[in-house]
């Protein structure tokens, strides 16, 4: 809105040509509240459609507990990852119908249910050790409305895996792929499917792997289209991505 | 596949409860072309949704031109990448329809018009410098049957300037970002709609960009959820990813 | 301005409380010019006090004459980074007033001077190769207005000419330090100044020096207090925040 | 001072036309303390506007108390960063008035009261993970007798959180941002004020992180101008530069 | 095959001038076994001409344990690497015949002893330090069926030990060389035998050593010809490789 | 040799209970040829099996032709790699029988056919643009006595190339496998066949493929077994141990 | 030693014209004491001057015993790096007279006093944390049989306190300077004397100092002559060199 | 020297009981000459014990014309180094006794012979591709005084030429060791001599060597004692070094 527009707009304001609540619409009213040691973007539902999520490393337990406090007032589905046993068993007491996924190290509180599209996504792993970012995708997901299947272990060492699981990879919407050491496996997913393929490196592996860079470059430079990345082991990002292309219409 | 019902699969055929022909679309014949230097794949079309795409560097030019005339004898569009105007030249001695795009650095060859959905692709800008690689990534996107409005020079240092194209960039079904040096401006397009967000970093920049490093790690770490990313100055990899999600249903 | 106060201060437009004029100035008309390639951010010296600049690389020759000539014709004071000798003569037809820096290669056009503080800045170079970056910085500092001292070629190396001109450096308000290879001579002098210094890295060096990395790791680890950093070779930005300290009051 | 200047100072001297006064305030005495396993500079005061800092990592618990014991004798402000809190407890011990800060891992110990100028500092975090970071910057800069404003949590992913708190951050005679992941908020809050800004990159994230260096090499590459940066976690320096600035006249 | 051959071939099979069994053959039947959290690949020793082996890392106990009951249920050879001892514990529950290398940190079950040739292995290391590495390497190939001989502590700072084993490391058919720090053994073996060599870089060594990364970078740029590298502390992986050439006739 | 066991062949010798050629033959007389700057190493072809082989960059014209005349004078085979067609024109000149494969850039010149043994070794392209690096290996295992079968462009975007041809990749007794961008081709050739894998990195690829370290670390992380690395574009490297593999017995 | 003048020397012993001792000299009896674990190289201090060292990580507690047992049965001097204080408890129990020094966590059994020449070793730290890196420089050079003067704490942060110190370091035959965070000391004080200058990185810093590697950058780019560089931390190699140089003639 | 000290002698010198020339040898007279783009740090040579050297990258012609000029009028030796034909052409202008090392890129004028010892340097390099470097390290040597013996290509690929060469190399005061690629030579000379070694990594090599850091890496983490680095390339500073240990007595 350029400063022409802006002041015809509060012009139409005041002749009443249009009014208030129209004006509030086009200035949408942005809101938060504060906590002090955080200001929860409750706007965020009705901007980008999914409610704020609790990322917990580098937060006081304090902290992550009056930010929980804040959204079970305003009754959010509530998201909260990297979260270790110990944090969700304070969560538990001031929250008894909190969930707990510990392979995934994620909190859910889920109040309302979001609408959930026919269509599903796939959540494909590598190995086994690629679990643990693989289910936080998953539940991700899941908490935000959307059916998902769960290929695990079809990694390129033994390809045939994959192929026997392939017509279930090809009936999704979009496919998230997780994996470790040489990260080959979305791309060789991405040469086989016609679906955006969401490639999540993992921190599996040693040596020259340098905790998951191997994995995330070799995604990057994918030579199979129709593959993008997140950051490595964001199991979260892939999911909330996913999520929002398996309910684009 | 595995052993089991792969036997019974053939035993099927053989006693004629399976016909060649359903033997044939359960196996599916995948086939390809041999040039020599290369190997067209032609089924690609039908598996992925695209036909194989030309990425010219590290190609000679006699490589390209053969690869052209395959593909022209097999009547596809065709969309060679990172072409010099020098090779375009050259390609148009044998494919006068060819159009050069010269920011881009992008030949096509528009055979059949690709069907076009209704929604739409943002393609956005930080800088004007970034201009080249969303380029790529538009031209990719309309030859593939999208349409494609670009917004540029939008950057995190003029951020009223973005605000103004919100609406655009609201309405489109995905949107590509392409930004250099810090990279910022897909974390704050993601945390502004609710579309799933493609990020290009550029190699534009200098010093500690260390050639679009900079802008792609900034985007990996992305605190807005939605975004994912492709390789630095990956135009085509963007628009490739852009048009597979807006095909969707 | 949260939902709330945003309500009452159209209603108060509406009502007559507030005229449009002060509604105006509350949301302060964000405004730019748009150039096809780029938007000129016209309202950005009202905002943030110095006019835009134009960073010429990955900008064609066309592109930057468009700027300029936008720019031109609003009246501004223009500065152009890292612009060759070639992009001037071009600049010279539709600028005869245009100034060329060689050893900075920047192009300047001064159509207001700029208020000039009485307090001056110090900029240091450690070696005659880095004269080039320091030249960026000293021009950008008096292009918008501000007195400059040059202090050349006093690295650690020989320590004996940095303590001779101690005298002149102390007396400025801020201090540029621009220095390759190991980028030690900001810590020196930031722990023998009480003002603030920028620190600039330049990509003067070879082998280990990796294009500037080892002076900026350097600078960044300073021992020293009151030592900040800017990118490698960014002479420009360093002259911008050192007159932006200059003018503070 | 070249070796003529010298020659004629010391003449001066022996013929009287120079007091040994004089003579010692230009030569400037230089002075410290030894402690054995320290030197503590004493003359630092004098010569940069600020005592020495005590950065505890590295230093055995006996070697922090002499230097502590040492400063007390002399009377001295202290600030000692990125202590312990089991280091804190040895320090009360032979310094009962030192305070600790468990967020910022600082103690100090406040003698004299800094002289303390009208314009404030703000403190913006762009997270609630980097107020460890920001508040080592606010207790270092409130030590140092500067007034300072704290905004907290107004990260680019919920861009209205930092609009509603612009007039804050713009009153502020220089700016502090600590932002962790892709770093982007001191690239947004450098485009909307006219103030110099301090970026502290903070190792929060994780992944492609690189304990901070993303959010490092983004904040470098700032396509805004004024904005100087300091080394990952550093909130001493970014606090000690604020300072130093805030106090400029 | 192409799609042409695959329509024959099933054809041929309808018409019976192909048996089952043959088109079996031909379309070699892959398959696994489904653990739910990994998909043992029993296919493999069929394929490749090894079992497959365990991974320690990022696989919980109860994984381990599911993963080893399976192949013990199929009468499998064994090998799990990087296990602590904790988990040898666990594992010699359900299975008293698995064996525990301390040094290596692998557990082993020999079910079939594997055809051995006459031919050996010589696992040379450059310091005692990388001895868990080179102990990796041989439990590995000797598992596998293979004879090692180990030559120890024989790295370039007293290069006389070296030339007193030359005889041996000659004798053998492959060689495995496993060196930390500047990781120079591999070249100077290179240059003295006319064998294969494979180089595994290990982590040992500190500061600039970058966890194995120098030694890395050192071998693979090793000026002697044939000298080929895995991954750093990949002592498996080099055994499995050295096993592989021992057995080609 | 110990120095006890030296003593006692000496004493031998004097005592005539070891002749002089028998002494000769324990001690192994290393030879070289000084041509001032390059000390060529005649020795190497007994040593190691293979004459030495000139890396030509950083040498001058003048210093290739000395080391060439001093082969062709000892009617040693000859292999300059990375030689590029003006530095043939040169060799030609001394040499005609030199031969310049300019895909590949190497000039060999072969005197003595070397033996060949029965099996073959497979040289595997994952794109065409990885050519030049694959021509190298294969030039070079054939100028050393060896069949070499190309397969070209069978990368994982269109796997099914790789499948079709997959009968003669699995024929050979050592496989080289180069590829560019993410470098997943080796990995999946390893999980596929039970024969050495050497995999060659190329620098095919751009932004984050850095220069071939995007393929070089997925190499090195390979998850299927039975793969080994040489350096980024090092076709000659793996040419050299393709072929040392290939000729044992 | 090639091949020609070696039979010569062998003809010469067995025709008597060279004894069997003057063919021991020259073929010099190299030899070592094989532990199982290790080679100890018992002819070191002949050949290179100084007793093998034991650096402990990577080794178990067993390994260092054995080796430290087999030492002192030879009654050498010992030098046991990197050990911790448990360590140490297991030593003294076979060795009484070993001495520990907690701050260079260092071993030494000093059995002969080597000679110790006039000249002294100046070891100079930047801070009081890059003490145990100058302590294990100190304690090897001392050991060694040199005299040493320790200057503490005179880094650049506070350069008056260098001056101060200038002549004791002046009056070295060789100067050891450790520093971290930017490692600037050892370029200023290269510029300052006429003694070569070994410069020792530390890893002490945070955040962009990666553990060391800002400072070994910043030491290998000294613009001042007379500097190199040991690796990260490396203590003992610097004083190793230091008193190599200091002995020299 | 500490205000006390500074004060009494200041007063000596005022009542005569320290003449003038007294106070100025203690006090040093530090000098220099003022070129306008360069300081000629005219006391190098007295402090240091060296003449200035140009590094001639970064600056151009016309001031590295100024710095000849210079020091031509005061009569210094010149060293200028990394200089093109082109620059060598315009200095012969101005100094026809200049000489051209065009292998080394050095220009030297030799106006007073220096003091020349009589214990030699030994410069070796592992190829011939190193001798660039390894000349500049000799011709540098050479201006300053010393005697040199070169050894070239004696790399650990055919290690038989390096011992056959082991007498002059042991019979040096100190040894310069240049090697690329893997850079190993340097950890087995220090395993053979008991002279320092100065290790000069070069950027020799491709791929993985990424320009020299290979060497580099691998040098600093020599397992040889008395090994120290300098800067890729960095032939000057090595020869420099050299000169300096070996002019000790």
């Amino acid at each position: 809105m350029n400063a022409d527009k802006l002041k015809t707009l509060l012009e139409d304001i005041r002749c009443g040509r249009t009014t208030v609540d129209e004006g509030m619409a086009l200035l949408k009213g942005l809101s938060y509240l504060d906590l002090g040691c955080a200001k929860l973007d409750t706007h965020r539902e009705l901007r980008v459609g999914y409610p704020e999520v609790i990322f917990c490393p580098g937060k006081t337990t304090e902290q992550v507990k009056i930010i929980f406090q804040a959204m079970l007032e305003r009754n959010s589905n509530i998201l909260a990852t990297r979260a270790g046993e110990a944090l969700f068993k304070e969560i538990r007491q001031i929250c008894p119908e909190a969930v707990y996924y510990p392979l995934a190290g994620t909190i859910t509180v889920s109040k309302t249910r979001m609408e959930t599209p026919d269509s599903y996504i796939a959540v494909v792993t590598a190995g086994t050790s690629d679990l643990p970012v693989a289910e936080e995708a998953a539940v991700t997901a899941e908490l935000f409305g959307n059916r998902v299947e769960r290929i695990v272990d079809v990694g390129v060492a033994g390809v045939h895996r994959l192929f026997d699981k392939l017509d279930v990879i090809r009936g999704a919407k979009v496919i998230v792929v997780a994996a470790g050491m040489e990260g080959a496996l979305p791309s060789l997913v991405g040469g086989l499917v016609d679906k955006p393929v969401i490639a999540v490196p993992t921190s599996v592996g040693y040596g020259a792997s340098f905790k998951g860079l191997a994995a995330l470059l070799s995604m990057l430079n994918s030579c199979a289209g129709g593959v993008c990345v997140v950051n490595i082991d964001n199991g979260f990002g892939a999911g909330y991505m996913a999520s929002m292309i398996n309910k684009l219409r």
